[in-house]
Order: structure tokens, then C-alpha cells, then sequence
């Protein structure tokens, strides 16, 4: 493993005990001996789930085994190997996930449909099946390691450390417990795909509602970070909720008002894991925040917001510490939706650098600069057009992205 | 200025004079000194003209003249500086476009609305009017530099090389010549942005008729290159004709079987021009040409053409040059476009790697890998779907551009 990025958190926090989830991993041999490449979450008493999928066109089987089965909304078990995405596999690829499945239901006593399955690693090699259907029996039936930081490792792939997040909240005045995990980042290499995200809670919550919680937070932060805005094969975020902390009357919808401190304490865990994904962005120095307001639309706002975070122009100019300006305008301009260049105003840091389409009266840079130096960059476009906004996380792209992507061979 | 780019032909071309055109060029002092930055390309029987110009929302002033005066399909002139985009600076650029066209129009003798105007540099800026509107009448009138390689130079900005490219042809057995130039590459650093072309024919061809020449040929050409996915503010394609080789019936449109020749001939030109800017891509050491095919629209062709070549994860792939075919199945996955992963086929110069949905049978890298090795690199994907296809031109991604764009501060 690398060393831990530069803009790593100190350590793994302390996650909250989910009731009804077991997490155990363990070493099946895809990887570097004594690297956990296994996991499996089991959930006894079933859970309701909902889970977001990559649009890749080339998705993996094990994408396309999700969609298939999350029409249930229903969750005995989830199993992850890192090493290998199993991508463009063909029919042989598609056996494998079915197989895998099939051994992780044999062995938490479920039907197969009640198994979601997740790859990540290289693209367009057999996935060594016979060496996970060996693992899963043992490490099911408890013998791996137990416990969120073991998981979150066992999911890793070039990340160069473990993601979690936790928090707790209140539903209908009862305390419920959200834990996550991820991995990133982007496109890692040598073809290490794939974002994936995993969020459990004891919340007593039907998988109508969870699907509709998913489906907005996941666009505000998942589909909200971008490291080289390349999208991979396998990207699955999924949520599943034990049920275990039971409420009076049903939640039968994802606007029930009872589920407004839930809402949030479940965006601020998948904002955490997602923003540090971006910190665990290949090369990356600097985590910087994109916020775009007063668009006419969410969606031109999202869509300014990206083109800026994809920039390699802008990336580079973070890397360099340089206030370049310029290219932000550049930009905005490219991002494809309606602009009124003579009512775009932008800061950096907080600071006005132009405002109604040119530079600010004396425009002193020196403040600017300084902000540059630092770890953490903002960026603000405003479009001058309305009363809407989107936030998008990236990181700069440095000379580490280059090493890391073409100076090895893989 | 820099080395010459590694992938730069290796001297300029000798290109062919165009009667009714003359190309003068200087320095008016806003580059360092002695480093031509003003180009004047006069047209004194006025010659039919059509143009394309950048979709960005932010095009600087510079592009909208060109877009309200084209309608009018005629020019006596063309005004260049380099150094400055004059992008991003309000109603003071607006005026600084205007002042410019109206002293070329007085010194060549013409109406302002046939002087075609672009910058191409910094942005944001003041553009240093004075300095530009001094130095006019005498470059106009034949003070500065003649011929085609001073003028390729007076256009450049972080260019290593001055890029030409020419051609003879016939139209109803006469002899007519083409000529161009033109500037790269993406958006360069510092913000020396913009993709500039020029192309001059003698040819007699209406405004009309150039028009419907210019917009496919430009798709296939200057639009169908990319170095780091950043579109500029103020970029231009610009097509001259000084109609003085005169057919016995006039071509009044671009469809008339006579052109035949005359288009091979341009798309030659304007295809020699992009690739010339690809070859100066900022750190390019390999060019790489991706051909989609078997595609059920054109559009989807090209979609998937540009995600791979715009892919940081290929375009590192490529600069490590390692045969990282996966990244390509990732890039066909994310154009956006609908792709049966199952009929997917991918080649690497010319040698298969992957069919119907995975790697071929029996794979060896190794042909593959010297393939990687060359300075020229050639990606094939098949889409089993249809009959279309499309072809872009980009270079690797290395640790050149970063240096260019990220350690030096603007």
C-alpha cells in the first residue's frame, strides 16, 4: 500500500454498532497475501435496502445482478471483492456473480436474490471464482475479522486508507445508528475502478423510503465528487436498514417530517465518506469545493459546477497554487448551459475576483494567492440568474496523478 | 519559446501563394520584444469568407464581432494579435474590437464590417489597445513581414512550432490553391487559450458555398481533436475565398459534384492543420487517432470517440505506454451514448484485443505493446451496432502538461 494521502483523515473514526448487521472480511487470494479482499455483511433478520448504480454502458454483472434483484428492496447479505471488477467478463463473468451469490446464501441460511454483490479491481480478467467460494463459507460463518475498519480495508483497492463515516440520530424519538464505508477513487489505477459505497442503519425504515432517501443524497454527494471525471464499471452505493430500532407508526414515505434529523445525519455521512474519497484522489494535494449559485436551474448549476471540477485547466492551476482566474472562466463558459457572461461574478476563498463579467476594481491577488497555499480551496461561480446552487468536490491533479496512471506499467 | 515539440514535423511547409491575398505581420509590442504578435491578412478585391466560432457561453468579444459580421459572407481583411484574448473584459473589450477593425478598415481601405477580428492569450485582462491600433497602418501597408511562416508565428502564443499546411486542386480543370494556418493547442497555459485556423483559396466560391463546405469539414476536423478536453473562449475557423480563378458557371452550392476534388483537398488541409495541433499539445510525446465504427449513428461514434480520447485515464495509459485495454472498455462505457457491451470489440494498432463483449482468445500483449512503444499510436473500437464512424485526433497525457500547466505560476 501507498503511503496515506496527504489529505487523509488521522485515523478511522469510531463507528456506532449497527444492531442486525454483522461485518466480517477476510483474505480469499485475489491479492497480495495477507490483504483482506473479502467481505461479507451479513444481515439476520433481513434488512430493506435500495441501492444507486454506475450508467456505465459497460457495466459489470455485478452491476447488472443489483439492478436485477433490487426491485425487492430486500437484504439478507452483501459480499465485495477488491482486486478484481469481474468487468467485461462476458458469460463467464455473469456465472461468476450468480455463483458467488448462490455460495453466500448457501452459507447465511438466504434465498440467492436476497444477496447483492459488488467487484472492484482490474477490468477484463476472469475473476479467480474458485478462490472466493473456497473463502465464503469460513469467513460467513464468523472466522474473519469483525468490525467496520477491517471492512472498509477489505474493500480497498489503491486507496491508501480505509473510508468511514457514522453518526447518530432520532426518529420519532428513538435513537438510530448510520455506519458507512467506501472506497475510491474514480478510475484508480492500474484500472483499480470503481467508487463504492456501503451505509447501514438500525433505522426502522421500509426499502420504498430508503430508495427515496438514496436516490437525492446520493446525487448531492456521491454523483457530486469527481476526480478525473472518468466513471467507472462498477460504481455501487447502497443502503440498507436492519429495522431493529422499531417505530410507532410506519414511515411510509421519504418526506415523512419524522425523517428530517435522520435526512441530514444520513447526508453528513455520505458527504463525509464521499469527500474523502476526493482526499484520497490520486495525487491529490488539495481538496477543493466548487459551489455555484444563483443559476436559473439545479441542473445548470451542477453543470457549471462539473465543468469547472473536471477542468484539467482548473486542476492544474489548483496544483500550482495559481489564482488563475481565467480558466474558471473558461469553464464556465464550456459547461454547455445558458450563461450571461456580464452577470458571472467569481471568488476564490471567499474573495471577489470579478463580478458582472470582468475583474473587480483593483483586484489585489496577494489575499487570493495566500488561499491558494492552502489545503482546502474554494472556488464560487456566481451565474447571476437566478436563486439556485450545486457544491461538487475535486481535487487538483499533480504530478502524482501521472506517476500513479502511466509511469508504472500494470 | 520553448523546444519544439518531439511529435513537430520537421520544418514548415512550402505553401503556395494565393493570388489576391497578402499576409503581413509584426510585432506591436504587447509579446516580448522582437516576438511577432500582429498578423494582417489583407484581401483587396474582397473575398467571399465564412467562419466558425467557439459554442463557449463565454466567447470573448473578438468571436461575437466575427459572429455579427459573417452574415454579410464577405472580407477585406483579417486582424490577429497574440499575447491578449481580450476574453472576459467587459464593454472596454467590446470597444477595443471595434477600434481595432475600424483602423484596419481605414488603413486597407474598406468598410469596418469586412474586417474579421481575433486575440488569442491571456484572459481577463485589458487588451493594450494603443499599442495595437499604433502599429496598424504600417504593418497594413506592407512594413511588416511577408509569407506564410511569419504570419503562422505572428498567431502563436505557448505554440513550439508555427503550423501550415497547403494544397493544389482543380474546379472545372482549372488550377486553384488553398493555403492555412493555424494555432493550438486545447486551452494553453497561462491561459494562452484558443484554437485559431485560417484557410485562404483563390478559388471562386461564394460565401454561400464556403459556409456549407466549412461546418462538416470543421466537425470532421478542428472539431474532432482535443488535448485536454477545454474548450476556449475565443476560438475560430475561418475560410477565405479570393474568387481569383474564375469558373465558367458559377458553384452555388456546396454539394456541386465539380467540388469533389476542391473538398478532398481542404479536408486534407484543415485535417494536417489540427493534427499539426495535436502534435504541439502541451507535453504531447505520442499521437493517438481513435476510429469508431459499427455504430448506429454518427453521433453515437463520435461520443464515444471523444470520451476515449478525453479519458485521463487512457490518455496516462498511453503516456506510460502501457496496453491498458479496460481503460478503453471504461471510456466506451461513460460516453453517454447506448452500447451493447456484448459486441463490443476493441484493437490496439491494428491488432485485436478484445471481441463480442471480452479479451480475445489466446491474448498476447506483447504485439500490443511494441504497438504502445511508437510515437503514433492507433485505438479501434468496434460498436457492432450499425455502419457509422467517426475518427479523433488527441495525445498522451504526461507529466509535461502538468509542468506546462501547474509548476510555473502565471
Amino acid at each position: 500500500m501507498s503511503d496515506r494521502a496527504p489529505l487523509a483523515p488521522p485515523r478511522f473514526p469510531d463507528l456506532p454498532d449497527i444492531s442486525g448487521l454483522v461485518l466480517a472480511s477476510g483474505h480469499c487470494g485475489i491479492r497480495t497475501p495477507g490483504r483482506r479482499d473479502l467481505l461479507i455483511a451479513s444481515l439476520p433478520n433481513a434488512a430493506s435496502a435500495a441501492v444507486r448504480l454506475t450508467r456505465s454502458r459497460t457495466a459489470s454483472p455485478a452491476v447488472l445482478w443489483c439492478k436485477r434483484i433490487r426491485r425487492r428492496r430486500q437484504a439478507r447479505a452483501l459480499v465485495v471483492n477488491s482486486g478484481n471488477a469481474n468487468a467485461f467478463t462476458g458469460q463467464p463473468g455473469r456465472a461468476a456473480v450468480r455463483a458467488t451469490a448462490e455460495a453466500v446464501a448457501d452459507a447465511v441460511g438466504c434465498r440467492v436474490h436476497e444477496v447483492y454483490v459488488a467487484s472492484t479491481g482490474v477490468i477484463g480478467e476472469p475473476l479467480p471464482l474458485p478462490q472466493i467460494l473456497d473463502a465464503i463459507p469460513a469467513i460467513a460463518s464468523g472466522a474473519g475479522d469483525a468490525g467496520w475498519e477491517a471492512a472498509a480495508e477489505a474493500i480497498m483497492t489503491t486507496d491508501t486508507f480505509p473510508k468511514g463515516a457514522g453518526a447518530e440520530t432520532r426518529i420519532d424519538g428513538r435513537t438510530v445508528r448510520i455506519g458507512g464505508i467506501a472506497k475510491g477513487s474514480g478510475m484508480i489505477a492500474p484500472d483499480m475502478g470503481t467508487m463504492l459505497a456501503f451505509v447501514f442503519t438500525d433505522a426502522d425504515l421500509p426499502g420504498s423510503v430508503l430508495d427515496g432517501l438514496l436516490g437525492p443524497l446520493t446525487d448531492r454527494t456521491f454523483n457530486s465528487i469527481t476526480v478525473d471525471s472518468d466513471t467507472s464499471t462498477s460504481d455501487t452505493c447502497a443502503l440498507f436498514a436492519t429495522r431493529r430500532m422499531p417505530v410507532e407508526t410506519p414511515v411510509e414515505s421519504a418526506d415523512d417530517p419524522r425523517l428530517d434529523a435522520f435526512r441530514g445525519a444520513l447526508e453528513v455521512v455520505m458527504a463525509d465518506l464521499a469527500r474523502q474519497i476526493v482526499r484520497d484522489g490520486e495525487g491529490a494535494t488539495k481538496l477543493v469545493t466548487v459551489t455555484v449559485r444563483d443559476a436559473a436551474r439545479p441542473a445548470h448549476a451542477r453543470a457549471v459546477a462539473l465543468s469547472i471540477a473536471n477542468s484539467p485547466l482548473v486542476k492544474t492551476a489548483v496544483a500550482g497554487e495559481d489564482a488563475n482566474w481565467g480558466r474558471i472562466v473558461m469553464a464556465v463558459g464550456k459547461a454547455g448551459v445558458p450563461v450571461n457572461a456580464e452577470r458571472v461574478g467569481i471568488s476564490i476563498g471567499g474573495i471577489p475576483v470579478a463580478h458582472g463579467g470582468s475583474v473587480v476594481a483593483g483586484y489585489d491577488e496577494a489575499p487570493v494567492a495566500r488561499h491558494m497555499q492552502g489545503p482546502e480551496i474554494s472556488l464560487e461561480v456566481s451565474l447571476g440568474a437566478g436563486t439556485e446552487q450545486a457544491t461538487v468536490w475535486t481535487c487538483d491533479l499533480t504530478h502524482g496523478y501521472i506517476a500513479i496512471n502511466a509511469d508504472y506499467r500494470s
